[in-house]
């Protein structure tokens, strides 16, 4: 018996996220299914992170155990032969048989992506969100600093949480331009439910002029979810990466 | 009555390109639809590029005579409420009666992009072409030099092409990767059928190593298909824009 890491890469835009649900298509369902028939075994994986309908990712993380003999790191290239192109394993590796996706000392990193012109422009649709209000990127950027750190981030955090703790830690954030497309950088402990889009969300605030830079603080201590800006669309998040030390 | 120059961007993945076909989906089709009931008569465009199924436009040209009195500048908001989100006029601006979108005199840039890591990332596989093979970027580079100025791109075309010259200028050319994304940039006076896909494909033989750089010369003098490369596949190509003097 073995446990097998997986960092798994998908397009959102046709799943009702990635926790199993009985009735609609998930990433974690069609996982799998798609390991249940590679080794003829019943296999459920365990997520790092559930994330919601139509959130992309470039490497969130799955386990799960196999007494299959296949080499962990062939995998992968298994496994993407089996499954829809809107979801491909891109690597594959054995870790400890006690080894868990969600471990507290894990760092994550997303990416909100916002298409800042003045019309939609079609081929960034699916992986953006799109405003034509001008945003004032150097403002959302210096409103995002003050996210950095602990904090209890219960104004950033939607009211059905069933979280313990709202405290959490961010170790960067960055707010960049490139072209038209304005890119919310956040690397953290950890995020509560929705946590990223409220962050989001609040900035394009900040960046329209609607809220100021200096309320951040307050915000935050407000402990309160109508504090905060909007939860902005799903379609412009991507789940980067997770890093175990 | 006035001439009115559309910018228009779409994303090609659902359509049998730009050209009017009349049992198949189109751009050109679907614009003419949507121009023809927003302004109550039959409006039919000239297209600037007959782009191929599949590929991707940023700033393809549209150009179209109409009786109707909305300002030109007003017709992109009017337009893009009558279009399917795949398609999104960028500008709209009236021109002179005998501004015709195919004029000799434009430049047209189109942008190749390659992903080059080990496995299929879902969310660029819709706008660009997947290899695993490592390319060596600098020898596609050098090799891509070779296609500036003006040249019989007669290996570069399809041998379907009903084109009067193979004879065309390219005025820039530039292979660079960003992460792990490889962009072929090339601007030039006019492309033949299938030329921009041809070049790309014959420059990732040589990032392959399956070609040399140097070779690229002989190939253009032999005016010959089979001495370049294989048709680089659609989804990889975008249309970036049309400038006239």
């Amino acid at each position: 018996m073995k446990r097998v890491m997986l960092t798994v890469a998908y397009d959102g835009t046709n799943y009702h996220g990635w926790q199993l649900q009985p009735n609609a298509v998930t990433v974690e369902g069609v996982l799998n299914k798609a390991l249940s028939a590679l080794f003829g075994e019943e296999i459920k994986v365990i997520g790092a992170s559930r994330t919601d309908t139509g959130v992309h990712a470039l490497g969130n993380i799955a386990v799960f155990d196999t007494s299959a003999k296949m080499p962990a790191e062939k995998i992968s290239y298994a496994l993407n032969q089996r499954l829809p192109e809107d979801i491909r394993i891109q690597a594959s590796k054995e870790v400890a048989s006690d080894f868990h996706p969600r471990r507290q000392d894990s760092r994550k990193t997303y990416e909100y992506k916002i298409l800042n012109t003045e019309f939609p422009i079609p081929t960034y649709r699916l992986y953006s969100h799109f405003t034509y209000v001008p945003l004032d990127v150097e403002k959302m950027n210096e409103a995002a600093q003050y996210f950095k750190g602990e904090h209890d981030f219960k104004s950033f955090c939607s009211a059905d949480s069933a979280a313990d703790t709202t405290v959490r830690t961010i170790y960067d954030i960055s707010v960049k331009k490139s072209g038209d497309m304005i890119a919310v950088r956040v690397t953290g402990s950890g995020f509560l439910y929705n946590m990223v889009r409220i962050i989001a969300g609040t900035l394009i605030e900040v960046g329209r002029g609607n809220m100021q830079a200096s309320q951040i603080p307050e915000i935050i201590e407000a402990r309160e979810r109508s504090k905060a800006g909007p939860t902005a669309p799903a379609c412009g998040l991507t789940l980067v990466s997770y890093e175990y030390p």
